[in-house]
């Protein structure tokens, strides 16, 4: 939508009321992502959807929680209360506009809580329910199957998945820095016992040595093109299934 | 430690530093038990881990965030932002005492967020770092080896899993009103159909009719005991490592 | 109320709708009494009342206004305008599933501007009136006439009176421990001559050295015994015209 | 302070340290007082004790918490927190240009709630302990000699002991309009037995039918005189004491 | 109307809904001025307003946005969402009670975000719109015809501008303390440089060595009154169309 | 710098400690004009000045505040309190990462005061200075000479000029929808005489009937160029004069 005029808009909501929301973050992803990743994902993911529904899409939420990134240079934060906040503010608007429908297509896991709460809060507030999804395919999201074609044993964060993807939606990706991970050292015993039972407010410093999880050395842009793909197939049914209700 | 005197909790303080901090919530949990369930396995939790260790217990938080079960009577539930700067104001005033390493035990999954992000602002105000398990055994948390005795497909209120416990843990089970998960009538295809990979502000009652998910009615006071021991133990190694640290 | 399941507390409403709400604080007690004290005695009382009344009881609340206790160990306070939410939240809770007619039942003093703040904000907001009673006795109070009793000059905490209350609901006290109030050293000639003349934002170790006032040593369980029969009494008289407003 | 001009002020800061604040309120006074009278009340004391002293003295804060008189014409109320920040904001903006020793001359009984909350947050932040005093004679606090010129029974709000002192201050007081307290009319029968042993959000005209409380009608300028002289004296007595400090 | 009892202010609201609200601040003004000005000159000109159309005067508010005046003895401060509270709750008050035309007389500049900020609030939240205006003559606003007598380049604090309407009002001046503006030592180049094209959140002292713009020591009575005599009557002249709506 | 790797940004602030943070809004521009303009143009200068410079570019911040235009479709506005925040935190964590010289580009009057607001915050809280620049050339700040070209009486939004420098920078523009300013009918007489001496909280349908204010008929590319070079090249000169500091 942020490329229409209002008299456009004004046209598009008197037959349809179904609007995407992307929003990401700005933060590092290890050596080799720009650190506009999740802020560019969700925007690119969002224009294919809307290309093959018709919807239109707002502008991208640059900004997330990073908040654990930030002994990583580059990485910017809001804090939980202000992110919601900012989430709320924005869909309260286009539901002031007549926008009854609205999708967040989220590109940063670290923004899930505040997605959220800021969708309770909604609801709570205007009775309208906000529908909330990740851009990247999950065990049970959007293009859960397309999956099979990651091979590393666990990933998150600017890994062989992340970075796939990145190469496929022609985000700036440079291949020869990619590392593996690698363990920080200097982790206490009881940190290496209980890392995984056991919450904490854990830096990302403290889970990788270099910034990204995973193994983005085998990252290929034909692997991100499977599951973009997926991804943007279903998110677009999604839509449409929801513009009939 | 809220059995303790002053000068009993000064004495404690100047050989050790853990402390654990139960939290629960108060709401309705399906026909079959009390509503004061998850503070009440919190305490109990805490209390059998520190019979085991001789760490303190500070008093239970009773009220949690519980905002998806307001449809269903006898619920109460804090705001977000309430609960967060509640668990933050009770860890920071242990801390001022010289309390260093505090486990909260948290007997509810609708807190996990705000325990996390009050772990996050304890941790950047103070430097200390919280720790954060939950009371009931999971798949990758303490107690996991024990999850073999259930059998329900799927579970996680007021189900067969949380109600054997409570049975083992001498909490009041009205065993003859337990009842099987039941879907609510009335959910619209879009909402059956999205259900798992879309994310909503879902109110409890649009998940169940009776507002307990799983399978209570195969739960027995032998599974609840096995799993108490089991994660008692578990967590009681944990309290043990912690001590060392 | 906590430890009915949700069917049973909705069968209440269709008769009744009077709850207790108790609210305390766990703070330092002097030399002799538990932490948990206030929010003991809270609860305490409300069951006592409950029985006689047969209405409900909410979870008491155990954390409240400790600030000027700080400086003994083991006090744990929240900020004024938190605990102000807390009630709100709690009582609106309430008043949400039906519940009108809301007793608040403090056992701390420290508490009492941040209930009248409450009281006042859940009127504007929603137009019920709220209760709010002191469950010690006081002069003005319920209860008063079984003061007679009590010997100390002046009191106010861990004192003849708490602690004889104390004594008769069951409390940890370690008698051997108690001690009469002793004036802090170091007051300036200021503080001495003007203590009771200005308000200041005074630390309880300004008052008092041992972390107690008055004098528990002369406390005893008869006392105690007849100091509760007669808050009880008076307010479950209280409770009954209620019911019938 | 507020008629010096900027060196005046740093010329006294080099000497001294001592500034009184006084707050008032601005309200209905019943049938016969202005609407402004306790910021005055608050403002002419402060100035004949400052004469008396040598002290500066601030701007009246005009505005108090006076939520209760909303339902009488000519109330203006500010919400507790927003009082609160107030009374801080002033007393760090004068303790960060070196005034050590601030004396907050209270006028309105509704405010001290959140004079005491603020004493308590500026002591927290800055180290600073603020005065707080009634600039009303009461029992146990300043002028509290000069009571026995009082006749009423009970009073509180523009009774015979404010109006008299609003006639030797020259505030404007219609003595023809005074009336003697009277009761609402329609009070049911739980409010008046319980009008004193239970707290609730009261709202003024459930306590008087004619916005004032006592009697008024034998009110006099040469009672007031008294008061204001013994107020004043005693107050200028502290200011002294605390000058040496 | 903070001279009036509440009889006398529902008589008012009976014929006609205006209200004029001064708001000001308490800063340093030079080396010359009380720092009460803008609060008294607020005050000052809505009384002389009022006197002409017969409306009322709500208390003047003492205390603004005075931040960048720190650096300087005797300024006091608020934050911006503190005064945008003070401000919205004051006129909420008053139209509550049923004044429905608010003129907001302010006499700081600093104020002035904090009152817009604060209108549109009112606006949405109430409806009701509130009028804001300068009570120093202005280029655009009222008054501007008299400007002409002022002869000094530029100004805007303590200058010949604000120093004769003191004159002219009764302020406490010390004319043999005035003196012209001086730019601070110290400046760097770059501050020079940019100081009107790139705004950052300057402090006074960095704009002026001795706390006042301009050139006072040209202010003259004569050149107040005039000013004066041009804001009140096109004021009043505002007041009476407005009575007139 | 989003376009960045973390290791590349590292380097950068090994040398320079300089960075654009372009700030705009997401609101309605008439009926030929993008609703992106104030974040698309704010972005697009940083890029030139960036390009000149060799300095980073941070993500633009594409809401704003722009309540004022919520009566016409398209439009999303932050809460005023919510902005500062996001500006605050975003440079906060620039800071952080050790950039010392933050320039924001506002794109959006309706930022201003929020821009502002953040800047005072971030020095009073860090001591850092951050300066704020319009990247629209104004007559007191940067490219002032270039507004020579500009023909049309009074403008200010989708206008001759910010109509040019959108065809200069590449927006959408649809200039065959382009109209002149046309009044909104039915405004008041009052409305009519003081809409320029009195300030309200305006609605901008209350100001232009179309949503643009002055003359876009005769923007063009052309004059949109130069105005461009000359804020370019006018802002590089100043991020020239910052790093040599």
């Amino acid at each position: 939508m942020y490329k229409l005029t209002r008299p456009e808009i004004e046209e598009y909501l008197k037959k349809d009321d179904v609007v995407l929301f992307p929003v990401g973050s700005t933060e590092q992803h290890g050596k080799h992502m720009a650190i506009d990743n999740d802020a560019f994902t969700a925007l690119e993911i969002a224009r294919r959807v809307a290309e093959k529904t018709g919807v239109l899409v707002a502008p991208v939420m640059p900004f997330g929680y990073s908040v654990h990134h930030m002994n990583f240079a580059g990485s910017i934060t809001l804090k939980f209360s202000t992110l919601v906040e900012v989430y709320k503010q924005v869909c309260e608007s286009l539901i002031h506009h007549g926008f009854k429908k609205i999708v967040i297509l989220n590109g940063h896991g670290g923004n899930t809580n505040a997605v959220n709460e800021a969708l309770r809060e909604i609801r709570d507030d205007t009775g309208v329910v906000v529908y909330n999804v990740m851009v990247f395919p999950t065990e049970n999201g959007f293009g859960s199957g397309s999956l099979k074609v990651i091979k590393q044993e666990s990933g998150g964060h600017a890994c062989e998945l992340e970075t796939s993807i990145g190469l496929a939606l022609g985000q700036r990706v440079l291949m020869d820095k990619a590392e593996k991970w690698r363990s920080p050292r200097g982790l206490t015993d009881l940190q290496k016992k209980y890392q995984r039972k056991v919450t904490t407010a854990r830096n990302f410093d403290e889970v990788t040595e270099i910034g990204s999880l995973g193994d983005p050395t085998i990252a290929s842009e034909e692997k991100g093109e499977e599951m973009v793909e997926a991804v943007v197939k279903e998110l677009s049914e999604f839509v449409e299934d929801l513009k009939k209700e």
